[in-house]
């Protein structure tokens, strides 16, 4: 089970294009509530309990909606409204830098491997401001599937779900506040059964200083993720995909790998399996309890390692030959994925719920996948290794 | 959108294992906060205002969980309890035989039409009484994969959502509500994508006459549905299939059949794609405003119209040639039936959370799907009219 942090939050990761932060309107129209199309009155919050828990946690899903994107023909210079300024310094330009560099060397890196297959790009812009852009290799050599998509969100939040808006100013009611998200996400399917499908997702979250409650902090917080999910284990491939978190992780503080391995194992859970999705990684999310410049230095890090954690693992297994059962048990795994971010991934359950790119939601999902009834592999099988592993997860290094 | 009564009932009947009944615990523990593991305490339930609405619609999903199962090696000549006669003539005994007949003749016709594919016999019992018996025909000549279902449910229904109860009994806490469900449930999908899939579903439920207010009437009512995913239009099948609805329908009132197509349409939609899962068929639930005896011949005449419906498409259809990219489109097609289920079939979605038997609720699930990055049927090609009449429906009759 996700721990009590993650399970409070709004929609986070597992899809490649929305944020923890969609659950609030998209828009920079002050009145949110014509954004909400049901319930056109935005529903009470209860105020939260714990100082550090994010304050947009308790935000209905049913209230919100997300602005219908525009396609452009030719992507922008930056998805930044003129007032936060092209390259200004500040943290919103450069967590947009760093999500649209590492969209550029993650791309050229798979198709690099790939060989054939190239990345085709769809960019789009909302009328509130922000924007995105798509980019997704399909049927490639070695890649059956591969989205890496950005995101740039302006929306505004109800008060009710700013607590320190409430605490500042009791005796009058505070506007709606806005909000900036900004994030990266992906999910590599290949072809060969021994070659995995890698996650990765990485945002950062900002809300204005609300006008009319002047007392109220401006609050930020990060978030994010990589994670393995194999059809067969190769110990030596996974070791070496979780060394690489680690030592992201270790170069900032000597908690966060186990922490964040253990929030990856908990999130990534397909409750009605009783499994695991893969093998997980790294998971975070609501993280604002560290100085602001060290955790994008560990964002940034984080995305600069998915090259250098998947890349080789791909080169390696890429080629090898497999025949068709265990093409099917990949495909069976795949069902599981489909499963977790159909019914589980917070991310995608609230855009198919609230209107965010459905092709760019479900580009997450593989390019084909199986069910077949009652399947259980043989006790001791490489299958089976891997289902345990799901079941029952490994420390890895 | 489905209809306000659809939209306010609990589960009900895309999935071939579960009922829009188990709702509630299923168990004859009469505590039945016992079986209620998240959140312990009952939550309260505001009474309903129109008195035609089924008293059990607005017990919250997370307040529920079904017994876990026993697989045995032999079917059970009943799944009634003792107290509840072997075959006395009362619904419960004729609804059960009337599904345990249907599985076994929609099986033969359809073994018959297969030529080679034998389902498979799991049969199950709970301790609390009930059980229930898949069975599954998985890669044969003509099917990719058939699943017939059938079970029976004893449980205990919260008396919050039995506002007889309370009416009855305003200065005393009524007991919990036993109740009983029977249902048969059915998806299959052939291999040829010329062959459309087919879904059915019939099943009915009966609450006892709560102990603790003598006042209060016995409740039963009845729903249920057929309904045809084709991945390419035959106009002549669609007729065919909607014509023996509307036959069955209209041996028991004019009514049914505008009113059952309609709802059809509105409850197998995909709100995020904006379309139906496929051309309809019927649709209804919650349905005890006609006499007891005039449903259960409604009921057994949709059941015994499966085949009539259905054989004769697939005889036609199964052998006709194709190639590759229609067999891709319906697998495309075929991922839609993968996002409906997972996100929105509230039997579905319900035997998720609450633990019902995984494989058997998930064996609507096709043995194989797909997902392409932002495919769009050409204008005037033979997919993008199925796409259209799946998002337009049609009066096909």
């Amino acid at each position: 089970m996700p721990p009590p942090t993650a399970a409070l939050s709004v929609p986070s990761s597992s899809s490649p294009s929305l944020f923890p932060l969609s659950s609030f309107s998209s828009s920079n129209n002050p009145h949110v509530s014509s954004f909400c199309p049901a319930p056109t009155t935005l529903p009470k919050f209860s105020s939260l309990s714990k100082p550090k828990t994010p304050l947009r946690n308790l935000t209905p899903l049913s209230a919100v909606s997300i602005e219908k994107e525009t396609l452009i023909s030719e992507r922008p210079h930056t998805f930044l409204r003129d007032a936060d300024g092209g390259d200004d310094g500040s943290v919103r330009s450069r967590f947009q830098r760093m999500i649209l560099e590492a969209q550029e060397s993650v791309c050229s890196a798979l198709e690099a491997v790939d060989g054939a297959g190239k990345f085709k790009e769809d960019a789009w812009t909302r009328p509130g401001g922000g924007g995105g852009i798509s980019r997704v290799l399909q049927d490639g050599v070695v890649f059956e599937k591969a989205g890496v998509n950005i995101s740039i969100v302006y929306g505004v939040m109800p008060p009710e779900a700013y607590r320190a808006a409430k605490a500042a100013a009791d005796d009058r009611k505070p506007g709606p506040i806005p909000f900036f998200a900004a994030g990266i996400s992906s999910v590599l399917h290949p072809k060969n059964p021994f070659a995995p499908t890698l996650h990765f997702n990485y945002r950062y979250f900002e809300t204005d200083a609300p006008k009319d409650a002047p007392g109220a902090p401006r609050q930020w917080w990060f978030g994010g993720g990589t994670d393995l999910t194999p059809a067969y284990i190769f110990e030596e491939d996974v070791k070496h995909f979780h060394s690489i978190q680690k030592k992201a992780c270790d170069k900032f503080d000597p908690s966060f790998y186990p922490r964040f391995k253990k929030w990856c194992d908990d999130y990534f859970y397909i409750k009605h399996r009783g499994e695991r999705r893969g093998l997980g990684g790294i998971f975070f999310d609501d993280l604002n309890d560290y100085d602001q410049e060290m955790l994008l230095s560990f964002a940034t890090e984080c995305a600069n390692s998915v090259v250098p954690a998947y890349i080789p693992i791909i080169e390696k297994r890429k080629d090898t030959p497999f025949n068709e059962s265990q093409k099917a048990w990949q495909q069976l795994r795949r069902g599981r994925y489909v499963e977790f971010n159909l019914v589980y991934d917070r991310g995608t359950t609230f855009g198919l719920k609230t209107g965010g790119r459905i092709e760019s939601i479900l580009v997450s999902l593989p390019l084909s996948a199986r069910w077949e009834y009652d399947h259980k592999p043989e006790e001791g099988s490489e299958e089976w290794k891997l289902l345990d592993a799901c079941i029952n997860p490994k420390e890895w290094i």
